[in-house]
Parts: C-alpha cells; sequence; structure tokens
C-alpha cells in the first residue's frame, strides 16, 4: 500500500514521495518498508537507531528521527497506529488459492477443516473439528486433537501434540483507547511460531503477535488453560503448569518452569533454569536462575521465611 | 403452565384461582404471571413490594407477602424453587420453527451448526465448527471464529469479535442443595446479552442468567480464558485482562479495568473508572473509582505499602 | 507384549522367562502382568509389597524386590518407564471396530463424531461438533453440548450435563527429564471415569490417568474453566467453583467445596466436608473438615486474623 493512500485514509498530511509500504512495526524491527510509531517518551531513545519508513508522531518529538524516517505529524499517534492496523489486516479466511497440500501417511479425519495454502507435513493426525487457517504449516508427525483451532499463517513444528480445544493465534488483547474511554482495535498482523516437540493440552490460548511472531521454542511442555499472550517467547524445554498467565511479550529462558497458577506481568525477561513456585507473580524479570514465589515475586526461601515471620506475629 | 399443575408436580397444596404462569424470578422483579421465592430471611424486606403471582415461602415469613401474592407454604424454598425451574427450561434444541434467518453478504462456512429460528445479520463471517442455537441474535458485521459456541435466546451485537473456542450462554452455576448434602439443578431460562463493538478473546466463559440477562455492553473488551458468572453485567468499555474469574452477579460500571487473574465475590458492584491491578480480590462493593489490588482488596498504594512493611520485617 | 521385547526395544537387559506383559502401572497398584518402576528411594518402602512382574529400578535398589518380581536393572528408572509408556498407547483414533452403539431415543445432531466401539445410552443428546472416541461409553440421559471432547476409553454416567468445550480424558502432564533437560513423554493409559448425575461446566479440562482412572464421583458439580489434574479423584457431590485447579492425585471427599480460583499442590487428600475459601491454596492435606483459606492453607478464621493482624501494624 502507498504511503500517500495511508496517509489519505487517516487524513494525516502527507505529501513526499510515493514510497510501497508493507506493513507496521515497532521502532527497533521496523524495515525500510514499514511504518512505527512513537507514543510514550519514554521510548523516545530508539528514535535515532529505527530504519523505518516513516513513523506516527507529536510535533515536539518529530525533531529526534533519523533524516531518512519520515515524520508523520499526528496528535495521538497510538491511535493512529491503530487506525492504520486495519489497513494491513489480512482476510480471515480465503477460499481462493492453492488448495491446501497433506504429507503422505498424514490422516485427516472427517469434520476436520483445512484452508487454502495450508501445509500439513508427513504422518500427521488432524482430528475431527479441527480448524487449520490460511497458509498454516505444520511440521511431520504432528498431532491435533479434536476441536483444535489454527488461525491463518501460524507455524507448527514435527512431533508437535496439541490437545483438544486449544486455540493458536488468536488474536493479542491489543488496543488504543482514545480520551473519551473508547477502544480501538490494533490488528494482530503477527503469527505463532511452535518448533519441534513441543506439547500443549487442553483449552490453552496462545495469542499471534501484534508485529513478527510468539514463539514456543523446541521441547516446551504447556499443561491445559495457560494463557500465553502475543510477543511472548518461550525457551527450549520450558515447563508450564495448567492455568498459568503469561503477559505480553514475556521472554522465558530455556528450562524455565513456572508453577501452577503462576503469572508474569508484560515486558520482562525470565532467566534460564529458573522455577517459579505455584502461584509466583513474577513483576519484573529474573536475572538469576533459581527458586521465586510469592506475589510480588521473591526468593522462594524468603517466601517460606515470610511465612513462618507472619505465623509467629499471629501467636502473640 | 398453570400454577395448579406447577403445585400438583410439585405436592405444594394449592386451591386457588386457575393463573397462567409464564416463568420464575427474583423477588424484585417478577410480575403478575411470575412465581418467585423467599428463602433467606435478610430478603424477606423484599416481600412487601413484590409484584409476584405466587411466592415459595416457609409458614412462618408468609404474612409479611402483599394480599396480592399467593403465598405457597414450603419446607425448603430454594429446593422447591430448584425443582420448578426444570418445567420452565426450554428445549436445548429444536429442529422445527423457522429456518435461520442470513443477512445479505454474511457468510457461513462448512461446518457451522445455525439452528432454526437464529437471526444473523448483514456482513457477518461464521466459520467452521461454530454453533449458534435457536432463536439466536447476531447483529451486522459480527465474526465468530471457529468452535464458538452460542446457546439458544443469546443476542450478540453488531461489529462484534469473538474468538475460537469461547462459550457464550452456558449455564450458570446454580444448584440448590438438600439437608443431606445433593444438589437440586436450578435451570438456567435467562440468556446472555453482548451490545455493539464488544471484543472477546478465545476460549473465555459467560454463562447465561438465571432469570433475565447476563449483559456486556458497549465496546467491552474480554480477553482469553476469562470467566463471567450467571447475572453479571460489564458496563462500557470495560477491560477484562486474561484469566479474570468473575462470580455471579458482579455489576461493573463503564471503563472499569480487571487485570490479569483478578476477580470478585459475586453480588457486588465495581464503580466506573475503577481499576483493579492483577490478582486483585474484589471482595466487596467499591464505590469510589481508583486503583485497587490485593485479596482482601485494598487501595493499591496502601498495598504497594504493605509489601514494603512486610520486607522490612523481614530484614529485623 | 513379552517382557524380551520391552527390554528388546529399551536396551535393558533380560534374560529370563518369557511373561506377557499387559501395562505399566503404579508399584502398589501393578498385578503379576504389569511391570512397574522405583525412581525415589523415599517410595522404596512399596516395594516389599509389589505384585508386579517386573520393576525398572537401579542397582542399589534392586535387593529390595520380592524374589516374585524380576529387578530390570537400569540407570534412569523414570526415563525407561517413559520410553516404555509408549508402546502400551493405544491408537488415537482407530475406524476399525464395531459401529457405534446408540440407545433408544438418543439424539445425535449433525457434526458430532462419535468413534468405533463407543456405546452411548438411552436418551442421550449430543450436540454438534461433539468428539466421543473408541471405546468410550456414556449412560443414559446425558448431555453434552457443542464442541464437547471425550477422549477414548472414557466413562460418563447417567443423567449427566457437560457443557460446551469442555474435554474429558486428555493425557496428564506426565513426562520424564533427562539430565541434560530434555523431556520425555509419559502416555497416559488410563481413563475418566464420571458417575451419575455430574453436572460440567464449559472450557473445562479433566485429565485422563496415567494408570488407571481419575474419578468423579456421583453428583459432583463442576464450574467453567476448572482443571483436574491426572489421578485426581472427586468425592460425591463435590462443588468445585470457576478456575479451580487440582493438581495429579489430588483426592477429596464427599462434599467438599472449593471456592473460585482455588487450587491443591498434587499427592493430598482433603476431608469428607471441608470447604476452601476462594483462593486457598491446598498446600498439604486437610485432615479436619472445616472451612479453610489463605495460601499456604490455613484455618479461615486465622486468615482473617491475619488480615486484621497486618491492617493494625499498617496504622502504625
Amino acid at each position: 500500500m502507498k504511503l500517500s493512500e495511508i496517509c489519505g485514509r487517516l487524513s494525516v498530511e502527507y505529501t513526499g514521495d510515493e514510497i510501497e509500504i508493507s506493513g507496521l512495526n515497532a521502532l527497533s524491527d521496523a524495515d525500510k518498508s514499514e511504518v512505527s510509531f512513537l507514543e510514550k517518551p519514554k521510548y523516545a531513545s530508539q528514535l535515532s537507531g529505527t530504519r523505518a519508513a516513516a513513523v506516527f508522531i507529536t510535533q515536539e518529538m518529530a525533531s529526534k528521527l533519523p533524516e531518512s524516517t519520515i515524520a508523520l505529524i499526528v496528535e495521538e499517534p497510538y491511535i493512529t497506529l491503530a487506525k492504520a492496523s486495519a489497513f494491513f489486516a489480512p482476510k480471515r479466511l480465503e477460499n481462493s488459492g492453492d488448495a491446501p497440500s497433506i504429507g503422505e501417511a498424514s490422516v485427516v479425519e472427517p469434520g476436520a477443516y483445512i484452508a487454502a495454502g495450508a501445509q500439513i507435513g508427513q504422518g500427521c493426525h488432524i482430528m475431527p473439528g479441527v480448524f487449520i487457517g490460511n497458509n498454516v504449516r505444520v511440521g511431520d508427525n504432528t498431532v491435533l486433537y479434536p476441536n483444535v483451532t489454527i488461525y491463518r499463517d501460524c507455524e507448527i513444528g514435527n512431533d508437535c501434540i496439541i490437545h483438544a480445544g486449544t486455540v493458536i493465534g488468536s488474536d493479542g488483547f491489543g488496543f488504543a483507547t482514545t480520551k473519551t474511554g473508547e477502544h480501538v482495535k490494533i490488528y494482530q498482523n503477527g503469527n505463532v511460531v511452535i518448533e519441534d516437540d513441543v506439547e500443549i493440552g487442553a483449552n490453552t490460548t496462545i495469542d499471534r503477535a501484534v508485529f513478527s511472531s510468539t514463539v514456543i521454542k523446541k521441547g516446551a511442555r504447556i499443561d491445559n488453560l495457560v494463557q500465553i499472550g502475543h510477543n511472548c517467547v518461550i525457551g527450549e524445554y520450558s515447563v508450564l503448569v495448567s492455568q498459568v498467565g503469561l503477559a505480553g511479550s514475556s521472554r522465558l529462558g530455556r528450562n524455565v518452569v513456572m508453577g501452577g497458577q503462576s503469572a508474569t506481568a508484560g515486558h520482562l525477561e525470565i532467566a534460564p533454569f529458573t522455577t517459579i513456585a505455584a502461584r509466583g507473580g513474577v513483576t519484573k524479570s529474573v536475572k538469576a536462575p533459581g527458586l521465586y514465589g510469592g506475589f510480588p515475586l521473591m526468593e522462594h526461601k524468603r517466601w517460606l521465611k515470610l511465612q513462618g515471620l507472619l505465623s509467629r506475629l499471629l501467636k502473640k
């Protein structure tokens, strides 16, 4: 889509060259065919390094952009981005396009739906009621139990098992809120990538990224009713016990274990080989591996000490 | 159904006039074609104002009913109500009746099931594996992702998006328990009403009301794996983050934000523009807008102060 | 499968008699046609009483086995068991075998899938999108709402109601972890048994047992989005409110009530007629009935006292 068309539809002033724009992206990830935005001053340091073609930005901040990036002056950059995201949303389901390809010895049971452009590897088992969207890629020897939904453009590796009712690639919880309290949807144009040898329980939900990918790395084990927000990255062989909730952009190293009902706030990292006890609430990044628990999070031995202290106080 | 028939099937004595009864309802909401009940003395003050045709009630309380309301004397009013609720339960799925109507430019994908009497507006997209029950009404430009289930008699507005696996209108968690500890189902004969421009995530559950409606108002945003109990009312533009749990009859004002894994006890109100932090447990009504957290709930700054206090105590 | 074949495929030394092995089981439950394992020294006391045909065990522990039980010496018994579990996993879905039998006056709606060998009683209602696996048995007058999934070999009683999207019999969260942190799946070859008059809400998950059965006893009431781990036993008329999470091998007595978002650690018991308040975290067995809450769990009145104490400390 031409930048002039984007700006025209948003009533944003732009009189420069005709540039073809492929999509939207974060400031730090955008390439020269993409448009980005800056809303919060605390991210202003990212402006000088961006390679974005253009950025929705307020008048005050615009001077900090590199010369190679076009400033698109708006009053509310995040709201403008939200509106622009709709222009790049692919169709939910296209019936045209290549027939899906199904590998040798793969079985697709009756009542499964596989959309145009999907590619299923060899030796897979797709059970009744499964939905596989456009252009989804599934590796070899992967099993999808009944009523699993895989949204378009997601990728599933080899030797994966996904249990019944699980949803992969639903929209992340993204919206911009106007001054009067209304919400404008930010279309989630990224996807989910699940690597090889991952097992996922029943009725779990893994949201697609707003840009780029939510990633579940090789060998991870995810239990039932787990929520994984958009743009999370789950490290190799990590273990997420039932009812864990990971807010958007949580990044877990390899072999992280999260106990039942534990959770993270968003935009943080957990060091490899860290264990979060059941119910632990991770409020900021965990930099040293170890055993943590409580809410707000603390070393687990400190949490035990706290319980002992409270117990003694009650006896007084 | 005639009142005499209801009483006959329940072995409740009744020798008065033949009255046609349309259903059951709460004391304060029942009209003169409905039957209600009183179990707990604390609700006795509602007796004098009721317009119910008849009320299941104990001998002791019966004298407090207005003259226009018939006292149906029973030992266990709640158990009797539970048994009566079965008489008014509609059929789960009727194949007879009007063929569903599908508006112009709406697409119903293969493998979706739309029951008799359902009405789908214009420009909707109903994806594979969706179930839409009898008499459901869906507005215009609404999207139902794969494997969504909408139980009978529910209403969905215009411009809504409901993600995969979500269940709207399942039975509320209602039963009366006998003295010997057995449970008698209270049929949930209400519905769910979702207004315009509401987006709901994946594998969320919204229960139908026991009487009248569970209501999700205009512009609300609901994330994945959220539980909304029967008879809740969610205000305009409210935001419920993943794994929130709202017990029955929670009433949220407009622009209430509930953080991840936060929850409410039932039968309470939250003031408009209130924010409940992640994990907050709302144990009674919140009357002043603000930021709250913790369990039991407190002002969030108080919760932070408490964490500081505990931290200092541990250092001693 | 012959024991010699099992050992051959696992590269475990075995030169004894040809014995036919029917499956794997826990030390205390295995019969003389089954193989078991011992990994943790704390369970060594179970060795002397086992009736297992053979046990995967380390050299050090082997001498404690009774003479009638064959010691299969391995370095990592749990990993070996995990590998062996794959040999006994039945096919996910078999199209051969007896056509399913459907009782009189039962209705199977279009879009439901019932696998070979399944037996549905009389007066049942199987709604669209339901999946019923091989050899599942469903009693009389049971209702399965849309998009419910029942995995193979599970049993559902009479007069049950299972709401939309619920998954019964998905694999328990079982795996053995190697020294280098990789996970080997333990195939879950047990099932789920649901007795009569049980109602289960929407999008709940109940995992099948690794060996034997996960059991939901007569008259239990289970709400939406509840997680029940493998090998749990839920007592008669117990009540599990929404978002409860029960870790594997939790055993609840009759009429146990678990409030919303409460949870258990695994391998523990809760006495009959116990109530766990909302959010309570059951960290060890509850032996005396009563009202408990908090995390770690305590008597609820103690929890209230603790909140009062903290409140007073904050005022100082």
